[in-house]
């Protein structure tokens, strides 16, 4: 544990990588129980929590690598274009030639639960693992993003190792979503997990994610203990009601929500962090920076499609000055 | 090699049974160029070149037993409830946990050919292996179905083997589709690809698989060869243009297509094989079993999704009464 006070390091560091799953997404057009009926579908859509991520911040212009793995497919192909269109670094996107690319198929119910048939572990992205590739991406990279969800997988652990060592080594910082299932956080992984929060120059929660990284169950009692424990900011995303920063002096910043109409929600939360990261790496104020994190994550729900509401600061500045906020 | 007279076990024997990959297919709407764009899309629709054909066999009243491997998801769930309700036997059809139903994505380009991205050898489909329920299925058949295109799974060669055996010892029956690909044919697989044929009471090829079959370049030397070599009988299938039935003594059928307006094409060899060799099973002279393969294959072809059109006896007798046939 380190009690080193944490700062996120300037874009001139390097550019900020993460690693993990790269997806299609396929979705139902009308609301219903799950895929037992042929039903009208519309896709693939580029997908996967860390491509859309790292996809916003390439958005804003800033340096971004992702390390994946997609299929020799069609699939594959739709996210490496979209990414490279968009500037990330895909160098370290492996391509398999024996699996496919990454799947999934959302059905939204009626009452706006979600049914999903994925196929991760046993595609292309479940066979991510440290190529010589991703050394070398990491090896020039001044930002590590970890999101906690992509951890079990396997090859993800090693590469997150490595990563940290090599951006730590140069002077970089880490930002941490600890969105990972509970069992994992109990589990054998809770070691990784609480050395992930202990590390973090920004720790980017959601709900009871917060509790459940300081292990504690009220929210003031977690972000002290969190500060106690190094972290460097915390960004809490409350959907939309907003979000709030908290900083280790003790200060709070509460930013309300825009008013949209929800189209698709996937990908909000990872637009929303990846400008706020973004924002704060090109030397922004956290107050500014999370006015256009809320912007970037409300604009992603009124697009369907989880990475085709990605968008850069012209888009955003257009959005925020079109959209009425909650108060 | 064999050089008895093979004949095509009655009904009674037992249950027609097929080993090989089920799938759910997904189609674009529109006819373009790959999946490299979003696309409006209807599935998950069941399918599978061996489910395709069970499937018919039990519509048509014979009995039916298929030996696969679906995952624990919707698009297991779709092809199961969809075999059972047609009165397949699923006994021996495996669900894994770990694999996703396999899939089949399918677009047509302005010229006719067809794009596909494929999810099969790392699907649930690629695990199909020799099962207890797999030996007790086979162990109480009179007709075992080969469908060359799906013996590259690892697991079918075992499952083959020991059906063959299984089926032959209680005076059952086989037929063999040799839709293989010509680098099986050619490599190591070469001589299972042979044992298959010269084993086959009843031979189904299309085109030029009867040459390829054979190992000659003329249709009529290639009809004496594998007559030489035991075949019971062979059908070959024409696709609009109907199809033909070759004796051993000589003798030969020719049977006229049917007049339809083709909405998909997927599954209708399928279907013709299974509806052959079913109405065979079933007691009916050569012509006639060919006439309602012949009906069957059409008709499928007028319904969207491979496993749609499958139909009994009341269904092809009426779409026979509607439907003018070449000349």
């Amino acid at each position: 544990m380190s009690l080193s006070r944490r700062e996120i390091a300037a874009e001139a560091t390097g550019p900020t990588i993460v690693a993990g799953e790269i997806l299609v997404e396929i979705m139902a057009t009308d609301r219903g129980m799950g895929f037992l009926e042929p039903l009208t579908l519309v896709g693939p859509y580029p997908s996967g929590a860390p491509a859309i991520f790292i996809d916003q911040v390439a958005r804003l212009g800033g340096g971004a690598g992702l390390i994946g793995c997609v299929g020799r497919d069609d699939f594959g192909t739709i996210n490496l274009e979209r990414l490279k269109r968009d500037g990330v670094d895909v160098s370290a996107v492996d391509v398999s030639d024996r699996y496919p690319t990454g799947s999934a198929f959302v059905r939204y119910r009626r009452d706006g639960i979600r049914d999903f048939v994925y196929n991760i572990a046993e595609s292309a992205a479940g066979q991510i693992h440290l190529t010589t590739a991703a050394r070398l991406l990491a090896d020039r990279a001044g930002h590590l993003h970890v999101m906690g969800s992509t951890l079990s997988v396997a090859g993800l652990k090693e590469i997150v190792a490595y990563a940290l060592k090599a951006v730590r080594a140069r002077g970089g910082s880490t930002s941490f979503d600890p969105n990972m299932r509970k069992e994992l956080i109990d589990g054998a992984d809770g070691e990784q997990f609480a050395a992930l929060v202990d590390d973090a120059d920004l720790l980017l929660p959601s709900g009871d994610e917060l509790l459940a990284a300081a292990g504690v169950d009220d929210q003031h009692q977690a972000v002290t203990a969190l500060f106690a424990r190094g972290v460097g900011e915390i960004v809490l995303k409350r959907g939309a009601d907003g979000s709030s920063w908290f900083g280790a002096d003790g200060t709070r910043i509460d930013c309300a929500g825009f008013h949209v109409e929800e189209v698709d929600p996937t990908g909000a939360g990872d637009c929303f962090g990846a400008t706020y990261l973004t924002c704060r790496r090109q030397g922004m104020e956290p107050g500014k920076a999370l006015f256009y994190a809320n912007a970037a994550g409300a604009r992603n729900v009124t697009r369907r499609g989880p990475m085709e509401g990605t968008a850069g600061f012209d888009v955003l500045d257009d959005f925020i000055a079109g959209t009425a906020r909650a108060t």
